[in-house]
């Protein structure tokens, strides 16, 4: 955990405070349960909400416990016994530390997909802002980083809106599969605590039962989580890489905003870097990093082993916190980028007119040229262009072969740029629901 | 594509004749849709159609027009208007090499992933008829390698059944997401062709249309699709490493069929080696490295860059034709794998009662001793019985101590095997909807 | 950086303290280099090293300058100007920030591993140790975890020497590779300061000169550095595994340490789990991933961009804290390893002789019998004790085809373990240089 | 392995053919050091050079047998003996199949690797050609893709030398720890098989001996191979990277080659896009993510088990031969390179002069302007000329505050491209030894 890529909210999921909370919760839950089943006394239960309700947990006591004992649930027992007094006795009867451990981790994971879902809510939220502000704004669409055929900057946020979408859908679903309860003690069987324990701790913490543990809840629902974090940090680079390319000093379309007093350089002084989304590639390679020793903790030994704890210790924080700044900071540099619609323009006058050969490439064929005779037709006038030796339309109406083909008139009108544009909001009506 | 780890039918996705095939096939729906909009003659679509359904493609041939113009589709659209004659040169109107490549791509990802949900399906089938089988076979569970309680040979089988299930449900998301038609031409505007012609064949070819692409379908739609592969072949390797445990020699729970003339070793012929579920480890180690690429692909530049090509050249074969293999292995280990539920009650005994501590802690707590007194009791005479010092049951009657809160009789109630199984049927109605 | 996976020395190489007092270094190396050039006055480099040696720098102060410029190394100066006064205005001359921060973190990283060197050295002292302890312990050799021939507890310690031997030396190479000092000005052109000053600096911090540097230092060393981490990590993983195998219940030919106080379960009391081992296995899998962001750190856009120092600023810590971390905690558990000779002799003992079937194998064919027949008598003689019917030394005896090539004296000869032993000391003296 | 990322050299390392000749040799060499100790007849050892030496190995028969044993090396060696005669069953005595196995993979490296050198030493000559062909053409230096300072074309492939010249020197130093034989029987304890057959088979194929051996070659030599390898391709990457930045339409400092008949574009004729260095990028993916299992590969149950094999059966072919397609594609990239110093002249005079800002900024505190007010200075004059309002060098001479540190002529000698190249021999020298 990093301070400088950490934000509050997300990180408070992750203190020891946070987490001995939530501890108590199950432990007083389960309690509850087997007084119900009249495993425990009533009001042992009752003694356990009221004392631990009100009290705040004193994790140097805890660390100090666990120093001697070496486990750490125990250590957080023994401590929560100092507080409730002999009734603690009943607490965690038949249960294991997993149940503990595991339920607690996949409701840490849980809230921190609620934060990272409303992280991309906001992201889409500026996103779908700026695509409608530009949605008409012609610029040029590169393959290959070479141009290609004018687009809309609204398309490209509308892409981007339509990949986040899927993003998060895909952590809906993975908040889904991970918000599971494991109360079944020692290795899963229920031997010494009845299923209904389980159960009840589930539907109050807002949690599904795991149908079967092994001590352990499974842990391929949480390499499933961390992929998914990862796909949606490779969204997040390539969203930032974007941003990066318009920034470059040749094609200056777009550019982070340079707020007062910020240096970019110390010693280049003229110089705006996008460094917020430079730093957001980097962090897109971490998040996807933590992705594979998740999927190296399924494989655990028989019904458990502890070797995925502490990958869990690094990469539960670190992907979360990380993915929850990364998303934040993304959201700021679209809501508040530079754009330049006016380079755009430029740009796109850039290559003589050499943008609309495919467009003139159909015609030809349609006009009953052969589709190898039209690719050498455009190509020919195409080249002298490329080497900044004249201009796309002057050659083409020039050349005799084309003119058998196709009239000036024809020609031109092969140059309209909003031939390209009328399917916007064709496209807008499928990503955005409206155009 | 390694022929060891291949079966034929996921093979013959990623050969040449079925892309070719499938090339064919969207060129000439999207002709039929140029032909219903009045953009080209209906009879080019009639011919396109009659001489390509019945035609081969000649691949040599096709290669050798690649070699020259070093483009795939160009070669295949020149290879096809040798086949179809003149019509050939309305094929393909307004379209770009990616509305093909991609399209295609995304047909076979949907296509292997049908075969792997039938794997799937099969191995489900396999895990559950083994399940039944040994519902209440008792064997020892092991947390960390060390005898904990009993489970059942049926329990761990449900656990798989229920993790492949997930993995089920996961690809029939990845799957979903996959399958998406793009026919949006050079940079994804429709400029040159009709948002129709793009859902007419979506909807012939079993596809939801690209809401919006921009030459390429979005590549995180293909990290999720992979890092799903990789989160199943770590579920795979979870199973496998379970039988490889199973089949020790100090274990010997259970083996891998078997069969006559097989040589275990060039050296040593009394040798019975799990050497299928380590060729699984391995394998699954593979399939997981294929999600990285796949994430790192996603970040394409601007509209697209085609460095994302070599990889899923390698991938799209590599991870589903590996998947494929694995799971039909997978599923021939469990359903032939050799189990010795003799050898599971040996082992369960080897410790001499002390997987039944847990129950005499409990009992000593629920008869008033304290938390940290009961443990103590437990650990004193647990101790010698780990050392080979005695039996776990005798200890405890002859422990003044513990006769102070339990009568010979109660301590050995605790030893009894079938307190353990009496959830088996809760968890597998859960698992299984049936018990 | 996880507290309870972190040892102080290395923690203290990542504090702000340590990078802003290795700042300070570079930065007043470089203006006595300057000032020997006679680009700056003397008293100059006098002064701020009489006033920068001395101080403590107010990391508050620096994070409240950073916060106004978003420029670390302009903070760190500025707050520098404060402590030493006008004379300041010398200091940086020429330089820009990666000088600083890149020189900085490739003296954070040689440091880093000195410790892992010495880290190393103690795991290969405390293996050494264990080596010659226990060099003619007989204890059975596994492969694909079964029975095979003999080996000693001593040569699986030399195995370890032996692997991490290598680690060291590769650790050196890429410590070497890592060292260097950069300071070339903007782009790496020299333009503004000369090379004497980098080599100046070089030579006083220890280090050797970029020979081209683009601003960066090239990431390619640190990717090896990263990379040769990970490779290590993977060799504490492969001895880890070999102490969580030995300690299953079902083998138990060694335990990790086991203090007092210590629970191993908090419902089974009676547990001794190899969670040492266990954790380091987790470790490692987090080191390993480490290095693919190192790679992907590589590629950094034309002289530099920035996305490299997320990255670092994670993995430059993590990795080494970890790496240092599980080396010690790995080194402890080789030193105090709890090893059970009698359990060894116990488990080679169990498999009825079986582990002598390939030294019977091969007197049969050098008694004239084929391979392939010598193959089948073993394997018709191994089977029956495999499946626990009988002893494989009767039923040599008995076999009417066996007797035709070997006789008793001949067959019993084979089963002498000491034969297995005969070239201990041939390996030893390859890998310790003695015996 | 895909064809068309293959090259034949490296592909016929990984043929059948290839893999059954270098057992042969092992065998063969093996058993004629037996012969020298007398264990086996030296007539056995001729026997077997004379016939296996012009004998031809039948896959298809080896395969057949494979097929019914199970067992890849008991099928060459049934095969060997229907080629050899009954001498042939003095071959292998005392050998396992790892033996084999194990050397054999590691002379198929090691051949790998020399060509692997091969290719970087190509790639080295065409790079150092291109330095000095272009050592003193400037162009624009980057940072976040920001303009900065001036460089030249040289120095960027004096950049690239450098970089690669590591990468050679790592991959001999991968090769060395590659090489190495291991001849020691069942577990690696030579109990049927002299250490002597080992160090003669290891002299004669050019391998030092393993020091110890536990039936297999330890991983961790492999998994730093396959590491060394992804290095190598981040390095690609970057250069693949930086021709595809510098090929944008908008940059357009070099191109790779355009062959004549070549199609950039199905649609659009006149794009010529870097699609081999696209192309590199995604192998480079590949090449990185094989490091990943082999590092998981080191992790070996107890004296090996064999996951290791269906990750090598992969990585080991496809990492190479990607490899050594992708230095030779880059090679021939930067050997046709188009380069384009007009284009580079024309970049560079893009910003106005504000590539000479720090220069200016350097002159000012010299003249006594404090820091901070020099920054101010710069940047005021700086911002207008980026936002394209005027020209840097004329502003700078209208500033009031400027004109009290700087005469005009100062300014101007401020902006002398020259004056940035002074050093480009020092790093030659440093890079090529000499300049």
């Amino acid at each position: 955990m990093i301070p400088r890529y950490s934000r509050p909210e997300m990180v408070s999921i992750w203190t020891p405070e946070t987490r001995f909370r939530i501890w108590f919760e199950i432990e007083a839950h389960a309690t509850t349960a087997l007084a119900k089943l009249g495993v425990v006394p009533q009001e042992a239960a009752d003694k356990v909400w009221a004392e631990g309700a009100k009290a705040v947990f004193d994790i140097d006591r805890i660390d100090e416990i666990e120093r001697e004992t070496k486990h750490d649930v125990i250590a957080f027992l023994t401590h929560l016994a100092e507080i409730v007094g002999p009734e603690a006795r009943f607490v965690h009867q038949g249960m294991t530390s997993s149940d503990v451990l595991d339920t607690c981790l996949n409701v840490q994971l849980a809230r921190a997909a609620d934060i990272l879902l409303a992280d991309i809510d906001a992201l889409l939220a500026a996103i779908r802002r700026r695509a409608f502000e530009f949605k008409m704004t012609p610029t040029i669409g590169r393959s290959h980083g070479i141009h290609a055929e004018p687009v809309t900057f609204g398309l490209k946020m509308a892409q981007a809106y339509a990949e986040f979408s899927r993003n998060r859908e895909r952590l809906v679903a993975a908040r889904k599969e991970i918000a599971t309860c494991a109360i079944s003690g020692a290795v899963g069987t229920f031997a010494n605590i009845e299923p209904q324990v389980e159960e009840y701790v589930a539907e109050q913490m807002n949690l599904s039962v795991e149908p079967v543990s092994t001590q352990v809840i499974p842990r391929d629902r949480h390499a499933m989580f961390f992929a998914t974090l990862g796909v949606i940090a490779s969204s997040i680079e390539r969203l930032a890489i974007e941003v990066r390319h318009l920034q470059r000093s040749e094609v200056l379309e777009a550019e982070e905003f340079f707020s007062e007093g910020q240096k970019g350089s110390s010693a280049m002084p003229h110089k705006r870097n996008p460094v917020l989304t430079e730093n957001l590639t980097g962090l897109a390679r971490m998040v996807r990093a933590f992705a594979l020793p998740a999927m190296e903790n399924v494989a655990l030994w028989h019904e458990r082993d502890i070797s995925h704890s502490s990958v869990e210790r690094m990469i539960g924080p670190d992907a979360t916190i990380t993915l929850d700044f990364a998303l934040a900071r993304l959201t700021g540099v679209i809501d508040k980028l530079l754009v330049y619609p006016e380079n755009m323009q430029k740009n796109l006058d850039r290559l003589g007119g050499l943008v609309h050969s495919q467009r003139v490439l159909l015609a030809l064929t349609q006009k009953g040229a052969s589709r190898e005779d039209s690719y050498r037709l455009v190509q020919r006038n195409a080249m002298p262009v490329w080497r900044g030796e004249g201009d796309f339309l002057t050659l083409l109406k020039n050349d005799p072969e084309v003119k058998k083909y196709l009239t000036d008139a024809e020609i031109e009108e092969k140059f309209d740029l909003g031939y390209h544009l009328k399917h916007v909001d064709t496209i807008f009506r499928r990503v955005f629901g409206e155009a």
